[in-house]
Parts: structure tokens; sequence; C-alpha cells
């Protein structure tokens, strides 16, 4: 059976990979997608939100979410560097004639929780901000959502630290006011952070070979990712490629056993020079640190099977492909 | 020529078999023992510090230092869990006639520094209170300190974060403030955390060498961390021995190849859920992060040769036993 799954977005170039490996994946069924501010300004993602919809002819509404953070955070500066200035590697947007719903994202989110109660797997890829205030207004949803995936934070696992300051990644940053919300919530959670997401690379050969197989796809793919590629060639970090950040969201729901995990609440600092940072506290350890007590437990990715994830991507775009 | 070292110390345990390194080495001449609050209450770390110095034969004076955080901040609980109620793991400890010297041991700091402009390498493997002090007294010493190296801190590498938090390290928790300023201040900084002392671990077999071969040394190193050793066993993280923290800042000065280093600022989270974690921003990355702007570099150990530290450790101790 179809998983039922709830796609919040900030689109954004891996946003947007992310989202076809959704479309095109056979047994996912997707309910929605909200957009939310962060690699783009509000309108730019939901625009691009729309504009992928029609060019991949997704079924599922778009909504409308949050153009700023529920705290006073402010990222250091935008994304145009690393996403373009439309959000979308700068290809050409032709016009979008799909349109929004109408409710805002946080709305949509109770409405698609309460009516699949259990069924809805959210993957939330931006910042958090739509999911604190779908909790906002109604808390009881909680317990109803399947579970919860996203990709954000840095652990310090694997080498691997922040991409925006030393301890903080680019989505919790953006709002780590909402972000210690959501991962406080009585949800299942898996966090997918940087520690896992700069494993796996996704080199020119690669995505030549995708540009090559993976008809009309495999060329969107290829042009969207150009100028994001560049900016991690210009980062000096991956020479050939660039990290595969929001689809490995998605694979950890669908195959979770691509990833192996830390388990322990917890906490994101919401403001001074650490804000931004996501902190473990590993079940069994640091009982005297009490910052900690009574949240629940989440699944942290530590390790991945890159090789094995990167293969799950492009099989499933050449076998979807259109 | 021998290294004039002044010894910023809370003996603990594994201050004492720091400072039989240090009493033992041929090319070091102890110039000061300033004791701080920490393992143990100041009374009883300045008792202790008299006490080594009669029973290592140290002519070095113990100047008595900061019997409190400049900051508020409070260790979740005391360490006599770890070093023992006495600070030295229990061991029976004799009358102690050697008397403190009158000065505190920030002005102690000061005058010894200012006696031996370029000369004086300072080890400070407690607190940071003594040397905050110090600079508050005379901001001018700061370029007149041939070197600091200090034990404290974790900046997550090699698998390592706190040991009181998920993030802090007990020295630098325990006056995070005061460490935000010995960090900062232009004097050539090492910091050696426990990235790198959680990689070091004496066995027990390498302790009954020890004792075998080390006369009274050795059969003192043997007796006080016995105590230590059995938290450490419990605490499950080394079922075989325990980590070699204060000496791998001594073995930072005498043998700075034993390590390799990152480079870049350090800051110091002085309070709220992170409270006492080290953050290094590497130098040539996170240009955006700003609360590290107009810092100087510090040199925090990433890596350990272990081995040879633990060698280098065993036959100073053998070479020199009394």
């Amino acid at each position: 059976m179809a998983q039922k799954i709830l796609y919040d977005t900030d689109p954004g170039v891996d946003d947007a990979m992310a989202l076809l490996l959704l479309a095109r994946h056979p047994e996912v069924e997707l309910v929605g997608i909200t957009s939310v501010f962060g690699n783009a300004p509000i309108e730019t993602t939901t625009r691009n939100a729309l504009y992928l919809k029609q060019l991949f002819g997704i079924a599922a509404p778009v909504a409308r979410g949050a153009a700023k953070a529920l705290g006073s955070a402010e990222m250091p500066a935008g994304a145009a560097f690393v996403h373009g200035d439309n959000g979308l590697g700068n290809i050409p947007i032709p016009e979008v004639t799909a349109k929004a719903d109408p409710r805002p994202a946080a709305q949509f989110i109770v409405d698609i929780v309460r009516a699949h109660p259990g069924e809805v797997t959210i993957v939330a890829v931006g910042r958090m901000t739509n999911l604190a205030e779908a909790l906002a207004l109604d808390p009881g949803i909680a317990p109803l959502v399947k579970a919860v995936s996203v990709m954000g934070g840095a652990f310090g696992r694997n080498g691997h630290f922040g991409n925006v300051t030393p301890v903080a990644e680019a989505n919790i940053i953006g709002d780590p006011v909402a972000a210690d919300i959501v991962f406080g919530a009585r949800w299942p959670m898996t966090i997918v952070g940087l520690d896992v997401t700069h494993e796996s690379v996704m080199t020119d050969a690669y995505m030549r070979a995708l540009a090559a197989e993976a008809g009309t796809d495999g060329a969107f793919l290829w042009e969207v990712s150009r100028f994001y590629a560049g900016f991690y060639t210009k980062s000096q970090q991956y020479l050939d490629g660039f990290a595969v950040h929001d689809s490995s969201a998605v694979a950890a729901v669908l195959h979770p056993e691509f990833f192996t995990y830390a388990r322990g609440p917890v906490r994101v600092i919401a403001d001074g020079i650490a804000s931004g940072q996501t902190i473990l506290r590993p079940e069994g350890y640091y009982d005297r640190a009490r910052d900690w007590d009574g949240r629940p437990s989440c699944n942290v990715a530590v390790t991945v099977d890159a090789a094995a994830f990167l293969r799950f991507y492009r099989d499933t775009i050449i076998d979807g492909a259109r």
C-alpha cells in the first residue's frame, strides 16, 4: 500500500530533486505540498512548488506557508548564492498556471493529518515553521502523525559540523525556536542532518548518467543542479559534485535501513553564538544534564550507506522517468 | 635549556599524575604551581598541591587561587565521584607542612610572567579562573607569556563530545566566562580537549608496569589512580583503564608533535543549554559567522599519537623515578 506523504519544502534545488523522487516513487502517495520561506522568500518558494507540481504532473495541492521565523532569528545571509536568485538554480521558469490551496500551510497540515489519522508521514526539508504553527493550531495532531522525517541540523558526527556557523545548519538556524518545538513534540521523529547528507555526493558523472537515461526528468535534474553544483565546487568542499540533503530525508522514510541512528532527546539553541545548534542527549548518557529531561527521543541519523542511497535515487528516477 | 613552566591545577587525580610528569622531566623547570577550585573545593585542591609539592620534592612555590567561577556557572554536581572526597582518590593524606605563597594565584602568575618575559609557559588543567583574573589584574602579561597549554573543552572530533553535558567538558563548564576570556587573549594558545584525551587510555596493565618499575613514584601513581580507574570502569566507557586528561596538556608543550591541530578562534558558550561548549571556527571557514571575528587563532588538538604519548609518560616517570 502506498505511503501517504506530506512534503514541507522551500524549493530550492535539492528540494526539487527530492520532490521528483517522491513523485516518481511507485509506493508514495503525495497528499500535499506545503511551502515555507528559506532557500528563497515565500513568494518564490511557493511559486516554485506550484511550478514543480505542474512540471512533474503532481495531483496533490500546494499550500502556502510561513514567510518568516517564529523567533527573531536571522540568517547571516540569504541563500541565493547556493540556490540561485529564483531558488531553482536560475533555470528559466515559465508562467505558472497552477493555483495554491486557499488554506495556510499550518491549517492544511492539520486538516490532512486529521483526515488520515495514523497514516500521514511528514517529510520536512525547510525551516520547521509550518510544523510548529500546525502544532500551535492543534497540538492534538502529534500522536496522529505516522512519522516525521526532517532534513536539518548537524550533530558533529563523521566530522561534519554546521554549514552556516561552526555548529548550525541552515534549516535550523533559520528558525531555531520552531525546530525546538518540533523536535520536542510527541510524534515519531527522525532527523537527517549534515552528518549524513554530506556523506552522499552526486558527482558530475552521476548526474550526466541521469540526464542521459531519465528522459525529460533527467534533463531537468541536470539543468536545475548546475548552479548548485557550481556553489559546491567553489566552496571547495566537493571538487566534483554536491551533497544530497533533502532527498536523504525522503530516503529515511522509504529506506530507513540505509542509515544507522543514535536515539535521544534533541534540543535546539535559540540564540547567541550557538544559535541553531542541534544537540542530542544520547539515551543513557548525561543524566546530570537536565535541559533534555521530559522530551521524547528522536532518531538521529549518524551513518549512511551512500552507495545504496545513490543507487536508489538513480533507479527510482530512471524507472519512473517521463 | 630547561623550559620554565607554571602549572595551574585543581588536584585531582590526573592533575597529580601530570604534576609528577612535570616534576620528573629533565627539561622542565617548574616555576610555580597555582591552585584553583574544581575537582574539589579550593581548600582541598590547595592542600593537595602542597602535599604533592612535598611528596614529589618540588622546589617551586604553591599559590592559592580562585574559590569560585567568575560567572554564575554551576556544575551540575561536584566531582567527588570521579576524584574521591579528598580529590586524590581517597588515598590517606598525611599532615602537610609546606606553606602556600602569600600571594593570590592571579598576582603570582603576573609576577612570574613579568619576572621572565617571553620565557614562561603556562599549563592550565583546571577552571580558567586564575588565568582570567591574572589578565584582569594585568592585561599586559598576555604577549609576555611564551605559550599556554590548556586541558579543557570538547570539539566533537573523533566522536568525542562533552563529559558533563552532551557538549560541555568539566573544566570549561565550571567557569565558561573565564574560558572565553582566556581563549580570546593574545598569547599563543593550545587547547587539548576530550577529542584527544579520550583517545589515550592507561590500562591496568600499563599502570601495573609503572608501579613495578618506577619506585615510590610508581607506587603512588598506582594508589592514587585506583578510585579514578574505578569511576571509568563503572561509567562503562573504558572497561580497562582511564583517559589521560591533564598529562595531555603537558605533552602538548614538551612533544607538540604527538598531536595534530586545527587552527582558528575559539568561543565558549557562557549560559543556557550549551553552557561550557567550546566552539572552534576553523580558519578559512564560516566567514558569515561573526561571533568569532577579531579573536586570535588557537591550536586545537584534533588527533594524538596515543602510543607515543603513553610511551613518553612511562619513560619519563621510570627514568626520573625516586
